[in-house]
């Protein structure tokens, strides 16, 4: 598309030109992106590296190194330069499954589906054992316990059923739904709309009383020598949601082992024993610590800028490479990964020698609380704490993000950086035809663009269609490559791509919102 | 309700009341079985035992003989005359599964979601092996897999992937659907809707050909003692559909062991191996025949009809007892059972006295093809391949049927019988209020009604609301007590304790259709 027919399409839109005239699209360049995006795509290829060749990528596990040496070797036989895994500072150990087996043998023999909570440790060989249900609303009463629960299986009472859904798991945004982002009107950032006052509400302290006192039961149980606790994990129809049973620190103490269990499976083994009914089960747990190193790794390349003014600036696109541990991660977030190392090879392919520096970042331990990306920001860009900023804060035009599964890019969220919409809206005009063609100033949160835009560096996250994303594979032992979609991550990669060509080539940088304050010390 | 209020309101219904003026309603009894069916309800204490603490109740199995005792003896408990476990004929094997753990290990340790194929043998103890990948189109292309495949485990390449799905597992009937379903056409009945040139269709062919040649392969296998076969199950997110993998006759050969493998575990095994990466497995799966009893039995009880002349007649209800082996089978059919059960409770709880009599029968050995029930109309009622009667056959008023889940009650399918149509309609209306209101002419098959209106005698299954039935629970490793329905299988038990009231006390049996004529012998 030449740039007077864009112009044209824009006023036929209805679109003012004031601020789009600003903004050339080469029309050529987007062909050419969409051609080896769309056409001569390697995005499966990378994801199945990614999944089913490194397995589950947990932050420190053997899985996530293979595939961050993968990423590496790939990108640089792409041709990238600096590719490399780059030490973020200490994460804590690594940890994978390396036997997993239980079952019910009395009343009857059934083998459950369950995933051993990340961190926990094994059960030292086969565990036979009854299935004690604990009950206990305050700390005494587990005194009854005492002496009673070495070597056991131990279960606890909860409210929750399984109910059948009369919704579809999977989901694409519609129109309206689109529309209505698109009219959203600017947000504070997600860290100043929780009241301040949460602090003091009684939900707060019900919810710091629960924990309290699941964490005061699990002393007890790990100080009883409990042999394994048994926990009801969300999800049903044999999805499990899965979590973590201890910290990753080196210096955390050692918890009872802990099996995160089917909804079914756990609801059946409860309803026998709150019927009378005696329950036995036996278990075979393995999990394997790694403390020979403890560093946290980001994988890092980059695309050398070419313009003698300019290439001391960057443009960065990443997502998170780790994932947790019952699957391979696939929509969370090898999708993200894979989409921005395809984005990096669509603009090798094609040849582009950008003006400004185009760099990679495959974050870890994003599960954990974003350490990989906070710390890459904190040892490159400067620290959100104090605000003291390093000289490199000021040469990051913009990061670009993807974490939200498989779905294909429908537009992107402004993040509270108004001043970006016009621009955006311009380099999304030519993939509406692909649906994406949404700017929100809507926020969105929990992913790695945020370590960026609390520095006050323009970070962005994509807008996404969710399809089965938050029913069937985040976090779960179902996130597995089947539920990609081929299509979606090739229209995710070409729109990066071309995103971060304007960006790498636009005459300024993205604009900037004002720089946030650094929080207050109480 | 009293009987000028009923007729009223189907006047105003613009139901003419010719025919419906010689169906009388006992709106007091009604009243007294709806207020037993919904407000005392047993229905989930009975579910519970069917399920949780019976276990998986394949034909022949342990499991099964359990449920079946515990409904001889609460039956008995409720104070039903003659209930019992009545021996049908020769079933074959018992089979249990009684340890299930596989696992890969190379390239990294992963547990899978697998089931034994009912009737399959185990591996005799741990069974470690890459796993091999069998290309074969035609019979002679296994020539180059002799000799090397012993004690290894294989698996076959498949066309098939997952989708994610847009829509929602359950589901409930909509108005227009029930319209649809009371204006449909009567139907001949199933047996006469296949095509009878079908024999000789192209599609017939390659089906045969397919099994053939898979027939061919499994024997190979055998021959070539293989250690463990890999196929993969419908279904996706957890969800394993299970079959059988081996005939349960006490004269059928030995297999190999073989595991329905989720979808996501398998394809990830096929697309591995077909990358070009090694992939090595450990089963143990030990599974235990039994042959001390090769008898198959039905539970049946009566409450004995009171009337000099009509108590020698009959009226039926029953639903089949027995599931597959992967859950607990709670939709199919521990639903239909635990609902049928429950509404022979209801009848005696409200002291009624009836004139003819109630018999309830809970059939084996439906899922290997309706074999309980078609040996009991064979040993009782007469013979459908020659027609030749028994003289109880012209006893039986009619037969009702529950077997299509947790579904409440939408109204019931003719099978063809259209003068039933006014009477159930009438039976229906006090129920309009609960969602039950539709009388199809259409057809339903797949269960053991078939085994009755084969013989002439009416035999009727009820329409329920479908729910996840197809989607995720019949057949799977899912149909646990979870997917039940607390407020559906009360309704469902309510209506039918009123159908069968209304049997046992109407003036005239049932209407008939013509007798079926003898099957002719090709």
């Amino acid at each position: 598309m030449k740039k007077h027919l864009l112009l044209s399409c824009l006023l036929l839109a209805g679109i003012g030109t004031s601020v789009y005239a600003q903004e050339p699209v080469d029309a050529a360049m987007t062909q050419k992106i969409r051609e080896e995006g769309l056409k001569n795509s390697k995005v499966m290829e990378t994801a199945f590296y990614l999944t089913d060749v490194s397995g589950p990528r947990l932050a420190g596990s053997p899985g996530l190194k293979r595939a961050q040496e993968w990423a590496v070797g790939q990108l640089t036989k792409w041709g990238m330069a600096n590719a490399k895994r780059e030490p973020w500072g200490k994460f804590g150990k690594g940890w994978e499954v390396q036997k997993n087996y239980a079952a019910i043998t009395v009343p009857y023999y059934h083998a459950i589906i369950a995933i051993p909570k990340a961190w926990t440790p094994g059960t030292n060989g086969l565990l036979k054992s009854e299935v004690i249900l604990i009950k206990a609303d305050t700390i005494t009463d587990l005194d009854k316990y005492k002496g009673k629960l070495q070597g056991k299986a131990v279960i606890f009472d909860v409210a929750i059923t399984i109910k059948q859904s009369f919704k579809a798991d999977a989901t694409r945004y519609t129109d309206s739904a689109l529309t209505a982002m698109a009219n959203t009107k600017p947000q504070a950032s997600r860290q100043q709309q929780r009241p301040a006052d949460f602090a003091n509400s009684p939900q707060f302290a019900a919810m710091r009383k629960a924990r309290a006192m699941r964490t005061a039961i699990n002393t007890f149980l790990k100080n009883e020598n409990a042999g394994l606790i048994l926990s009801m994990s969300r999800g049903s129809d044999g999805t499990v949601f899965t979590t973590n049973g201890a910290s990753y620190a080196d210096t955390a103490q050692t918890v009872a082992p802990e099996l995160e269990t089917s909804g079914e499976d756990y609801l059946r083994i409860l309803r026998l024993i709150k019927g009378g009914q005696k329950v036995e089960i036996e278990a075979d747990i393995k999990t394997q610590f790694f403390t020979d190193d403890l560093q946290g790794y980001n994988v890092v390349a980059e695309i050398p800028g070419t313009d003698k003014k300019l290439k001391e600036q960057v443009v960065m696109i990443g997502g998170h490479l780790d994932s947790w541990h019952a699957a391979t991660g696939a929509t969370d977030n090898a999708a993200g990964s894979a989409v921005m190392l395809e984005a990096m090879r669509i603009l090798k392919a094609v040849g582009f020698k950008p003006k400004r520096t185009i760099r990679i970042a495959l974050w870890s331990s994003e599960e954990q609380g974003l350490h990989g990306s906070r710390n890459y920001v904190l040892n490159h860009l400067g620290d959100p704490k104090t605000m003291v900023l390093k000289p490199e804060q000021s040469k990051i035009s913009a990061y670009y993000n993807l974490d939200n599964g498989t779905g294909k890019i429908r537009g992107i969220y402004l993040q509270g950086d108004s001043a970006a919409g016009p621009i955006f809206q311009t380099w999304l005009d030519p993939f509406k035809d692909l649906g994406a063609a949404t700017v929100t100033a809507g926020n969105t949160g929990g992913t790695d663009h945020l370590s960026f835009d609390a520095l006050g560096i323009p970070g962005f996250q994509f807008i996404q269609d969710p399809l089965d994303y938050g029913t069937r594979t985040h976090h779960t032992n179902m996130d597995t490559f089947d539920k990609l979609i081929e299509d979606d991550l090739k229209q995710a990669a070409t729109i990066v791509a071309s995103f971060v060509y304007n960006t790498a080539q636009r005459k300024d940088m993205i604009p900037r919102k004002v720089l946030p304050k650094a929080p207050e010390v109480k």
